[in-house]
């Protein structure tokens, strides 16, 4: 490889650190001007002083002018690193889990930048989320075939981060057939899994954990799972012993998947559904006087960009006001944020507002994160993203 | 009750927020003067405005000179509101865990601010680190006795907050008789623990959740335990089925127990123990060419006051990074700190530096916290204080 893009003095700072992305004003653009680069090209950078530091792939138009693909200047990322990887983390998750269902690829925090690889047994869920990545998707496919042998591979480019990318919308099924149900198992419940019309692969491995922790705390109680979609905390809480659940989404296509689910599980005469605007239902609940012993406030990102910040706290700082209005007098919160730009003592803050805002008591009894097939990269702070926080919440 | 303790204008933010103590420098001393209240007696806190906002015992010779015991200004610490909140904080235990071993009372996180209270089934030892508690001590014993029914109650009062308090050291069984060895039992394993002699209460019961997950990591594994104390990480990795297990202790006491821990579980074969300064340890293990493929560094407190956080964060950094060292290709670090005053992303940033100080990747899977019998009061920072990460750590 020839190209190089070389950084200004002192910009090489954080890649010593470890982190994997280069910035458009930290590119010695006079020495390398980045239009020079197509969408997606890989280039060895450069320090100031012409020292190597690694293969990264180069967009030219997103703020993340680059990332590091690889730590030698030697290696570019191609279907060999790809194999390489791949292995590497598929060694990773057979160490975690008994069953072939796991986040198999998560970007930066599996040193594959822009790349997310969902598996459900046999059928693999991809997103090439920047250029450098769809660069490579044929080379992608073959690796996983090679590595994992699947019977189908899909590509769910859908995210707002190909938006950004200037990258088109791409959903379609790229090797073999797709059953006529994706299924998956998390905690010994089973679910199918919508990885063609869904939010993100379809499917969110990262609670795993947290539900795990959950689901022990179920038992015979009534619980209200809010944001539900496909009943991922509501349905595990029913499989688990819980009396009766109470999914609410504002998706009717969420909720007949709630409804297969709880059938899947033999479970469907104590999961039922509402579809309503969650703040909606909230609302409508506590005027008919409803009470829950346990309730799941775990929405989608309210924060998506850092200028969101303020609008996005207030926003979990109500849900989490309404939702324990609900709770009985010795009742369980289980409040989750997948906002990166939510920081954990933000989300503290937010339920001990929500404490007070009542009069009540708080006890935050679980501090969860996102499963351990979702790794951190402990050079970037991004790839830290999910909280959970189980609150005890009585009156003294 | 007519004493009543008086707070500067807007001193009551940090109350009204759901915090339950008051520093010297926010009374109004002019109204109401400290030194007119004996250690540890209790009083009204009222606002600048003369409002009454609950009740607090004081200490007018500690830095926080009171804390709040019920914000029912009606409503003192007596025998009767100690035997609610101890019932309060068995239903919590009891609701989580099927034994009777756990922290039955984790002082501010169970409203009792200077109180902790471990069970080892029939067996209570409390740490009364305040003035105010200490007050309190007969009665303490009474509500135990009325809520719990224990055979024994050990004060096992030589805490560095005692002495801070300027109370004197004071262990001693105050109730019943102790039986030959303390059992406990932690993720199904067997361990005995020093009550008297031992460190705090003689076991930590805040790991538990920590170490369940390492449990499941470390089949087939050769294990390293560095400040192993009693084995509480080691035995149970031996127990879950490590091939191979080495504690590491400066204690010869703690490391005496290592091995009837070993025995009591069937496990002494693969438990061996070193007593060792630590870092002397893993230089001498370094040089002998040892290898190992978990690592256990979970320190006692590099970090007691504000003003150790610098040397204390380098004593932390040298203890991961030659730690690390002796990791092989694909390793795993769990590490811990129990220093309220490293903030979690500060224990992320100790890993970072020692994953990039070899030139290695690093993989946090996993982010832990104490154990739901330590609750988190969430007005309350300092009342979270434990970290735990799993770091994969290999060459790319």
């Amino acid at each position: 490889m020839t190209e190089r893009l070389r950084l200004k003095k002192n910009a090489d700072r954080r890649l010593k650190a470890g982190h994997l992305w280069l910035y458009s004003n930290e590119v010695d653009t006079v020495a390398t001007p980045l239009k020079n680069f197509e969408p997606g090209a890989q280039a060895i950078i450069e320090a100031s002083n012409g020292r190597a530091m690694g293969v990264a792939y180069v967009n030219p138009n997103s703020l993340i002018c680059a990332r590091i693909v690889s730590r030698n200047p030697e290696q570019r990322l191609d279907r060999s690193l790809l194999v390489h990887r791949f292995n590497q983390a598929l060694s990773l998750r057979e160490s975690l889990y008994d069953k072939p269902f796991y986040r198999l690829v998560h970007g930066e925090g599996d040193l594959l930048p822009g790349l997310i690889v969902d598996r459900f047994g046999d059928v693999l869920v991809c997103q090439l989320n920047t250029f450098g990545m769809e660069r490579l998707a044929e080379v992608i496919v073959d690796a996983l075939l090679k590595v994992v042998k699947p019977t189908a591979i899909v590509f769910k480019n859908d995210s707002s981060g190909r938006r950004q990318e200037q990258l088109e919308r791409n959903v379609e099924v790229v090797y073999g057939e797709l059953p006529e149900s994706v299924l998956l198992e998390e905690n010994g419940v089973q679910f199918t899994a919508p990885v063609l019309d869904g939010q993100k692969t379809g499917w969110f491995y990262d609670h795993r954990a947290n539900r795990a922790w959950l689901n022990r705390q179920v038992e015979g109680k009534r619980v209200l799972d809010l944001f539900s979609y496909v009943g991922g905390w509501g349905v595990q809480a029913a499989a688990h012993g819980a009396s009766e659940v109470l999914c609410v989404d504002a998706s009717g296509a969420a909720l007949e998947r709630v409804s297969g689910n709880a059938v899947l599980n033999g479970v469907e005469d104590r999961v039922s559904i509402a579809e309503s605007d969650v703040f909606e239902a909230l609302s409508a609940l506590r005027a008919e006087g409803e009470q829950f012993d346990v309730i799941i406030a775990d929405p989608p990102a309210f924060i998506r960009k850092r200028k969101d910040i303020t609008n996005g706290e207030r926003a979990y700082a109500r849900l989490n006001r309404e939702a324990m209005r609900l709770l009985g007098r010795d009742g369980l919160l289980m409040s989750g944020s997948c906002s990166m730009h939510l920081a954990p003592e933000r989300l503290m803050d937010v339920v001990r507002g929500a404490v007070r805002h009542q009069d009540r008591h708080g006890q935050v009894i679980f501090q969860g994160h996102q499963a351990s097939d979702h790794p951190v990269h402990p050079s970037i702070p991004e790839t830290s993203y999910l909280k959970a926080l189980g609150v005890r919440v009585y009156r003294d």
